[in-house]
């Protein structure tokens, strides 16, 4: 590897600033970004926004063509360019054409890509592709930055798992809710907002079934509570999570406010649904049979079934399910909004979790980010999969 | 009042940080810091250090007169200057003369102060002593800057109770130990430092029996613990708190590790000691016999006993003591050291409160104050006494 320039990284950390304007519409793809430089001039700039439109590196190309000199032939506009790519440009046909084509037909010289896909159907014949064409390819600038910018596309292609993230709302005593269950509200309204736009960054929003029967929650994205964000994403551009409930012995009812949102739901039980309830079910409900774990679906299963589509699933639950997705070290991370409250000794516990015995046995977290929200905090925590 | 202008505002921000830097050693004397100018010019600064030392203005008037060139009369050296000072200049002789005197000599032709002392021997005649000597005096100033660095002084002499804070550490989900107790080391070694200098701020450590039989801990102040503090303050300067221990049943040993430091120890309990014990206890230690509320000292008595002498009491007591003060409205903060583990909902919770019903029945906390202590978190509340 060579050592970057300064105009190197400065390209680069401007590529990953545009990856992440695609955070909320991407998905299931990964989130890219790509920079078109001629000599120390940026001439294209683009992020990939959304599956089956164009990708990050057309985008640029194309900003380099409407830019150029009236004078100069279209097709030479990015001759001699570099251009830095978040992720490994793409080999294959998809829905659209091959990105590293795109850019050898170009006629660039260099291209610095972040880190290298591992798509199967990619995993390094980008790169490939390019440096046959006599392109010089660099990898690896902000590799770890890249990574993170799409840590569920990453995991699912390298594990054929989702990135799995608790969210947990408690006072600063670990309570979640008073011991009758009162629990609103205990985080601030900005909070969440804030929850909103979390959710919207995952492919699938996992709950259990007591949380549905007590909250009678909708587990939607609602637009008009995204904050900021509403402002630069159509309601119709919203791209709903797909709504996982555990429903282990088939309690749910037809009734719960959640089927009144016409998005895709899908209810995980370890016992079949009585054909009555498969004939009555909306058609925007589907219901998946899994294996089950002391009498609860087995979370591993779950997961490798969500690993098929899904990047990333939201756990919002109540503490048993929080509680055992970290237990049973399934979690990448924890996002814990804690409001300036006390609930009290008797309240209900933010995360079930075992009696330790010694300090060593306690979760491995480390704190990755932390916001504050008007009063309240926002703490993102990485989870170590050290097996309890 | 009048207007301030932005040179007062700059002087009395000033005088504020000359007060805080007593704040470690005039206890239980009130933070006093003094800023002299002449002109826009600052002559002299002083703050009050410890009891029974000079107070801040005449700190100030002595560097005044060694900064005057060698051709005025010391006597002259503060004629016509306008004197800064974060409390009203005492009017009375205790262990030296009254400031109020000192300036009056001084011939400063104008007096700021931010707050006026509410000490009984002082109560506005500070001022008027002024006024009366044609001083002009303005009130007001950083008012409620300078209630907080004196906060224990001043609800003391407003109320005779001290100020009480409650020191909890704790894993993110609330736990202060494990189920078994094991609580080495929730809060990592920067934070502990913190909390020794924490409790040099204060004129009273306050622990219950439990704590003192399963930690053994000694509750002093330890040198070699302070941090970057150790360096500005001598060992032999450390004012140690008093140290309390609620003993209810005359449970204490007095093989027990806190006997072997030799400052004050207060036991207080609700039954006598026997007539052995009492023979038999070191000359450091004192015993007081308090009413008792549900088999436990009523500690409202025990504040209005230690608000004679106190300014600032210290909780550092297990959950039950801890909570029971926050339950009974007469904790005026609460200190959480806060650190990034999960200890599981198995663990002891950090502090018993009681069973509440609705959100509108928990304890009404604000946040003041928050710092990062290398991982953990140090938030400091406020808790207003909101009758539960």
């Amino acid at each position: 590897m060579s050592m970057w320039s300064t105009f190197d990284r400065q390209m680069m950390t401007r590529a990953l600033q545009l990856a992440r304007k695609g955070r909320y519409t991407t998905r299931p793809n990964p989130n890219v970004g790509c920079v078109l430089t001629l000599g120390q001039k940026v001439i294209g700039e683009g992020f990939h926004k959304k599956a089956g439109e164009p990708h990050a590196e057309v985008h640029a190309l194309e900003q380099a063509k409407s830019n150029i000199h009236s004078n100069t032939d279209p097709n030479e506009s990015a001759r001699g360019a570099t251009a830095y790519v978040t992720l490994e440009p793409c080999s294959h046909f998809g829905r659209t054409p091959p990105c590293a084509l795109a850019l050898i037909h170009a006629k660039v010289s260099r291209v610095v890509v972040a880190v290298q896909d591992p798509n199967p159907n990619v995993a390094g014949k980008g790169i490939a592709l390019l440096r046959e064409a006599g392109i010089h390819v660099d990898v690896g600038l902000y590799q770890n930055e890249a990574i993170a910018v799409n840590d569920g596309f990453m995991k699912r292609m390298e594990t054929g798992m989702p990135y799995v993230s608790v969210k947990v709302a408690a006072s600063i005593d670990g309570k979640t809710a008073l011991s009758n269950g009162i629990s609103k509200w205990i985080t601030a309204a900005a909070s969440r907002r804030d929850v909103q736009r979390l959710r919207l960054r995952h492919c699938a929003i996992v709950t259990g079934i007591n949380t549905v029967i007590e909250d009678d929650c909708s587990l939607n994205v609602r637009h008009n509570e995204l904050g900021e964000l509403s402002e630069s994403l159509a309601e119709t551009a919203i791209l709903q999570p797909l709504r996982v409930v555990l429903d282990s012995n088939c309690q749910i009812s037809l009734s719960a406010k959640l089927f009144l949102t016409k998005t895709p739901i899908l209810l995980v039980s370890t016992q079949p649904y009585s054909a009555e309830f498969i004939n009555s079910k909306p058609s925007h409900v589907e219901c998946l049979l899994l294996p089950s774990l002391n009498g609860r679906v087995d979370l591993k299963s779950l997961f490798k079934h969500l690993g098929k589509d899904c990047n990333s699933v939201l756990i919002e639950a109540g503490a048993t399910l929080a509680g055992a997705v970290i237990e049973q070290a399934l979690a990448d991370e924890l996002w814990l909004y804690q409001a300036p409250i006390l609930l009290g000794s008797q309240g209900r516990s933010c995360l079930t979790l075992p009696d330790y015995l010694q300090m060593s046995q306690t979760p491995e977290i480390t704190l990755l980010d932390e916001r504050k929200i008007g009063e309240d905090r926002c703490f993102r925590f990485k989870l170590t999969s050290k097996k309890l």
